[in-house]
């Protein structure tokens, strides 16, 4: 694309390093911007600085934070002794808008993956490690995604901390909750089945 | 959804303010931004503060300029007497990648639409008949998208310059190069037959 305006190149190609969005996609984010009053411009480039230079991680699970410790390491009902790991706050969001769980989280911040350069020094694993050996620590959940890299990292922790006699559990695995069986793939119907689970159990939720 | 910080919240409401940007992209993008480098955050706000404060349209055909004449104006090469009208200047980037057009544009900034509040005085309408009023232009191309909006505008633009004796066309509507008859609309189709053009001419393009 040949543009008329150094100033207009540059603000589309900054806009296009975001994931999902091409040089066009950028073009017509940067064009609604200079039809919008020159606040909306600034708001949004001063909320986006300030976040990158202020934004805290809480020292206990490393969700992002507005205070040393998160809203929910901070809340005295949670309960602290269970601990559920997952890979970035998106997934804390997600099982928090459940309203079923009480205990604390873990972000890991990823997954390790050798083929995009992560390892476990560029996770959260080494302060998840030092919480199971203070012996604070009863049960820790995996809920990281079930691929390759996740199960990698489950059983990397895992063997971490099996020395120290903590429980573990990883989330059920099964068909979702309104999903028709013939369409479902053949490894989770067949987890479903032999992971099954009390019928009476099944009433209370 | 409930987020973990003030921050995160302002950054993901204030990016999702973007035509086409939900609140699950806007967190993902906040996110993405978070892992680079603060340096990539800096220059995006950067560039799109510079741009919105510093942009300029060319004072001939009101396209996104650095200077005060835009590169295509300040051409000695093209003919100013030629004029193509344009709604935005997407409009004249995608001509300009064709490379047949060696004449000036004029970039309206919309279409005249009573829906969306856009009348004729919202939009560069003026600048274009002063330019014809002077003499200055042989012909007008009018190149807007053929919707009821369209065609008002370009309507419009018509009824205020026909007395100064000044060529007006149309681009040709037809059938895309490329394209299967079968698969085209009528009312397209129908046009192409009737605005047929001699086949010699069409074997020299």
């Amino acid at each position: 694309m040949e543009f008329s305006s150094g100033l207009l190149e540059n603000a589309v190609r900054e806009m296009s390093q975001l994931p999902g969005i091409g040089k066009r996609t950028a073009l017509r984010l940067v064009l609604h911007l200079l039809r919008q009053p020159a606040g909306q411009t600034e708001r949004l480039a001063h909320a986006l600085c300030s976040l990158r230079e202020e934004v805290k991680y809480c020292s206990n699970c490393h969700n992002i934070s507005d205070g040393d410790l998160c809203e929910i390491c901070a809340n005295p009902k949670r309960d602290g002794s269970l601990v559920c790991v997952v890979e970035d706050i998106r997934d804390v969001m997600a099982i928090e808008n459940t309203s079923q769980y009480q205990g604390h989280y873990h972000v890991l911040g990823g997954k390790i993956s050798p083929m995009d350069g992560v390892g476990p020094n560029n996770l959260n694993i080494s302060s998840l490690v030092e919480k199971v050996k203070e012996g604070k620590v009863k049960e820790i959940i995996f809920a990281l995604s079930s691929t390759m890299e996740g199960d990698t990292t489950n059983f990397y922790i895992y063997r971490q901390i099996e020395a120290y006699g903590v429980a573990t559990s990883t989330i059920a695995r099964g068909i979702a909750v309104g999903d028709e069986l013939e369409y479902a793939d053949e490894i989770t119907l067949g987890r479903s089945i032999l992971n099954r689970i009390p019928f009476e159990s099944s009433l209370k939720r």
